[in-house]
């Protein structure tokens, strides 16, 4: 017997075991969660293993979570279908990956130009964030709950230097979803592929650029290798939040003290995957830099300002919505955030600044 | 029947029922939970009300969580003895109200010049800081875990303008801990007083100047009525991060999904309750701002540098403690902070700075 064979054979006995009459008695029961990312990706894969244990032991295993890396069950991007459909009661993923079902749905995940960490569950959870995200999902019979964020993520890998908006003109930039349309505002020739075909394409020339997250998980890439200038911080995915996502009627149907441990624990991993970005992508910067003499560099700023311009043009495409839900969530995010960056620039931002500039440890 | 006798009866009525034999054979308990905060105090007395719901919820009533309010129980500052003693089985706070205990407590409430909520969180699930606190706490026989955080507050109220460091010598300033410290290195005369009482010393011109929370906590005080300047941000306090604690021998007597419960819904309400800062703190400026009259300021440059430096100085005298556990405390926060920062100033501030310049919403 093969190793795969072997794995295989022992899943089958664990279901079989939890099928036996006393976990049944007891009311135990198994819900698969597939997920959008590959087995123990940092931050990410990680966090959506936690999140099942977590709430297999806060539920004393009367609600075990049996997790699906991406492709295991299903591909990646067929991870909200799957549960559409009932092949998995739980999804963990982005929630930016539907565009296709609405393209309100990315605010849940972070637009660009758009919310921090803090301010995107301050939007969810006190501003009628959450609301709105269930009106959304309702048509679809799921039910989302933020997950967990990357915090800002860094601008990309690049071959060649930047030095103004110039160098931005036919620049072959592997950058996805909204976050594309900006750069190609800024005169990007954008392109997505997957994440395993990135380094190929940066060495062969075929790419001029990438971004993917940030340090904790490009390290792993080795863009490094072929890429030695890596800019900071993206500007078009200023956080990256995940989602776990439930089969809503079967949700509905559970015991009320397990609803509120997949909501709890769900809140408590937006915190968890938050701290260990902020945790870690500063060790993987300091080897990218101390050990493989990457250059951190900042975006020239008429880049910058440039990418603010094309990121209000994209968020006034949604404001001007046909779909009365897209331009509903458009609304409330952007009154959101008017509210919130007061706080963030008057506060936050001269803490950090004068942190910066004084605070010699 | 007045109002209030119904209510008395009806609780009494829900208390018996919960005592009655069915209850008992299901192995529900009841703890109480003491509070530092008077009750429905903006952010953190209702933080500490939803936490005990939240577990009482999550655990279907297996573990019922009865809040008393600042002084209902015990005095404020007496609710870590209250766990300690047996009074009590949690106690809801601030671990820097027990600097008398060990002055390394300080450090997972916050310091002068220290860390963000997010920088905070990473410290202490990623980078060794909930191990040192375990080891603080070990000797009072109880367990720690974070349970909110403020988020930066702002610096106070100031009956005159600032103009420079030279404004600072003498000014009779309300503003407690090792914050105090540091503006008493500045030339100001510290002194500490209830909230209660802020309000009319700051009116007879017995205090010149006072600093609470933030505007959601401190709009409901009034300090805008006898002091117009609104200083901003504190860097004696860039975070507040509240704690629950537990008394560790009956907390490990619990049955591990307890256990795990009340970890899980503890780190929910870290976020949860930063997010209602973070919505609310705006909403309550703009309050003050447009119907109060009341001038937002920066502090002067020079006062936030001698902050820092006073600020250094105060964490210089801790990383020199004669005491083993708290040179280790300050430490290894030092060194977090060390790391972190690198992350929070290379991409979270320059974010943060680009978005006020270009993102005209």
């Amino acid at each position: 017997m093969d190793r795969r064979s072997f794995i295989r054979a022992g899943a089958l006995g664990t279901a079989a075991t939890a099928l036996a009459a006393p976990a049944i008695a007891q009311g135990n029961i198994t819900w698969r969660m597939v997920t959008t990312w590959p087995k123990n990706f940092p931050g990410l894969g990680v966090g959506a293993q936690r999140l099942a244990d977590r709430i297999t032991a806060a539920s004393g295993g009367r609600l075990t979570v049996q997790v699906y890396s991406a492709g295991e069950l299903v591909p990646p991007l067929q991870s909200l279908d799957a549960v559409i459909d009932g092949t998995a009661e739980m999804s963990h993923g982005a929630a930016y990956y539907w565009q296709n079902k609405s393209p309100a749905l990315s605010f849940f995940t972070g637009v660009p130009y758009g919310m921090t960490t803090g301010e995107l569950t301050a939007w969810v959870r006190f501003m009628g964030g959450q609301e709105i995200w269930d009106e959304i999902y309702d048509q679809f019979g799921v039910q989302g709950f933020l997950s967990g964020n990357t915090g800002n993520q860094t601008g990309g890998w690049f071959r060649d230097e930047l030095t103004s908006l110039e160098s931005v003109k036919g620049l072959r930039f592997r950058t996805p979803g909204l976050g594309g349309q900006v750069w190609e505002k800024l005169g990007a020739t954008v392109t997505n592929m997957a994440a395993g075909e990135i380094f190929q394409a940066l060495q062969s020339g075929t790419l001029d650029a990438a971004e993917f997250v940030g340090p904790y998980n490009d390290l792993a890439l080795g863009f490094h290798q072929v890429a030695k200038n890596y800019y900071m911080p993206s500007f078009v995915e200023p956080g990256l939040a995940t989602e776990l996502v439930v089969d809503k009627t079967k949700y509905q149907e559970l015991p009320a003290d397990l609803q509120a441990i997949i909501r709890d624990v769900s809140q408590a991993e937006y915190d968890q995957v938050s701290a260990d970005f902020i945790a870690n992508d500063p060790r993987a910067l300091k080897t990218l830099v101390e050990d493989h003499g990457v250059q951190v560099r900042d975006f020239p700023a008429d880049i910058m300002e440039a990418g603010a311009k094309a990121s209000k043009e994209v968020l006034d495409g949604l404001l001007g919505s046909d779909d009365p839900l897209v331009k509903k969530t458009a609304e409330s995010f952007v009154d959101s955030l008017k509210i919130t960056r007061v706080r963030t620039e008057r506060i936050d931002s001269k803490f950090q600044e004068a942190r910066e500039l004084y605070l010699d440890l």
